[in-house]
């Protein structure tokens, strides 16, 4: 008799401090491996996991949705638990979902949205020292936000991605770029159907040097058009990085960030 | 020809995560002897470090304040720069002002807040692990708010006081207890003339009880009134106190909080 393969999607948050990454490198401590480990355990039996995205070494995640198949018989609360009670501290699962079998975590997703902290202080910060870019200077928010204009829609964003970027096109649709101050926090949150590599942290780059009135806020289009990786900004450091939510087709249900 | 003696303040924030506590103890690590040790370095001389108060190992500060003195001739951006460049990444000095020498963090201070952060949560959080006690219930803020009433004012706060406690007197003023919900964090904010040990993390013991339903409202008036510890509740844990503000008279001019 057959067993049933089922398909299960899990949402995840994660400190990135001590990973270098999502994606499973050999010895090296990665998101994926870990959660491959825990998630077997409770399967009894070797599975494999698909993120919606990789996140580089650092990057945080508040909720990032994995999916793994399994003819393990489990409630969706048995998942949970189980997969906990054998993760480390610095990762958890927070819901997981019996899932149509067509539900692919990155290939199903609408859109990611990524948020980027930064701190602006005369002084390094020590609670918030492995959550945010440190910035001595005030930077100047209506500046950015009028170069951000200029980087949505569907673009090429050849400018703004890592050398080393496996996507097969530069193409991206850059849906919005929010940006808000709290105090000494400013908070740019970019949604996007999907990001090259390194695309939030050189898009940081360049808005943090208009911001700073080092550039025009025109510059940021003029980076863009050039396509040309060498004209853009500072990739800015990963510990301000953040994937705080990805958006699949409704008919998936699956629960929203529980707050942003 | 005599040297001049300098009193400094200091401004500090601390991730208290891997101190033992603020108070120099042997061979363990505190943010005193790291703090002492940093300024006798830039003081080129052998300093003293008093803090308004002690914290417990785990807990955090945003906003702590400390006092020394030096023969050294230093601006206080010097101070601030060298005492931060012999500093490891979980503790800052956020400013530093040359104050009258009648000043004494501990015995000018005014008023102290603490700030306890609770996660309201299924499942455990990963990212605010170190800063948040963890609950799987939804608290009843209200019935949180009507017990604290009968908290505030000038009282014998024996019921909420560590055995170890070394305080000559169990009389603290309460000036206020404020509830705040932001999606799934609940902060209580306590502000005393001072507070005696382990006084806020067993006010928050009591009062989750009585937000989890556990008990009434009137049972926190109860407890202090019996003035016996054992009628209290547990003792919350650590990693959710951060002290936030401690508060001068006007005349010391000390830069307030940067944010809250």
């Amino acid at each position: 008799m057959a067993e049933t393969i089922r398909r299960l999607a899990l949402g995840l948050e994660y400190d990135g401090t001590d990973f270098v990454g999502w994606q499973t490198q050999r010895s090296a401590r990665t998101v994926q491996e870990t959660l491959t480990e825990a998630v077997s355990r409770v399967a009894n039996q070797p599975v494999s996991i698909a993120g919606s995205g990789r996140t580089d070494a650092g990057v945080h995640a508040s909720y990032q949705v994995a999916h793994f198949d399994s003819t393990a018989t489990r409630t969706p609360r048995q998942w949970v638990l189980g997969i906990n009670s054998n993760l480390p501290g610095d990762v958890v699962v927070k819901w997981a979902r019996e899932i149509d079998s067509d539900f692919d975590a990155r290939r199903s997703a609408l859109l990611r949205c990524y948020r980027y902290s930064i701190m602006e202080c005369d002084t390094r910060p020590a609670l918030l020292r492995h959550r945010s870019w440190w910035l001595r200077e005030t930077l100047d928010c209506g500046a950015m936000a009028a170069a951000a204009a200029a980087l949505l829609g569907e673009q090429d964003f050849s400018a703004f991605r890592a050398a080393g970027c496996q996507s097969h096109t530069p193409m991206r649709h850059l849906v919005s770029i929010g940006v808000r101050r709290a105090d000494s926090l400013l908070r740019l949150d970019f949604t996007a159907n999907a990001f090259l590599q390194h695309m939030v942290r050189n898009l940081v780059g360049v808005l943090t040097e208009i911001g700073r009135g080092q550039a025009k806020s025109s510059w940021a289009g003029e980076v863009l058009a050039s396509r040309d990786r060498s004209k853009g900004g500072v990739t800015a450091p990963p510990q301000g990085l953040e994937l705080i939510r990805v958006t699949y087709p409704d008919r998936y249900d699956l629960p929203p960030p529980s707050f942003d």
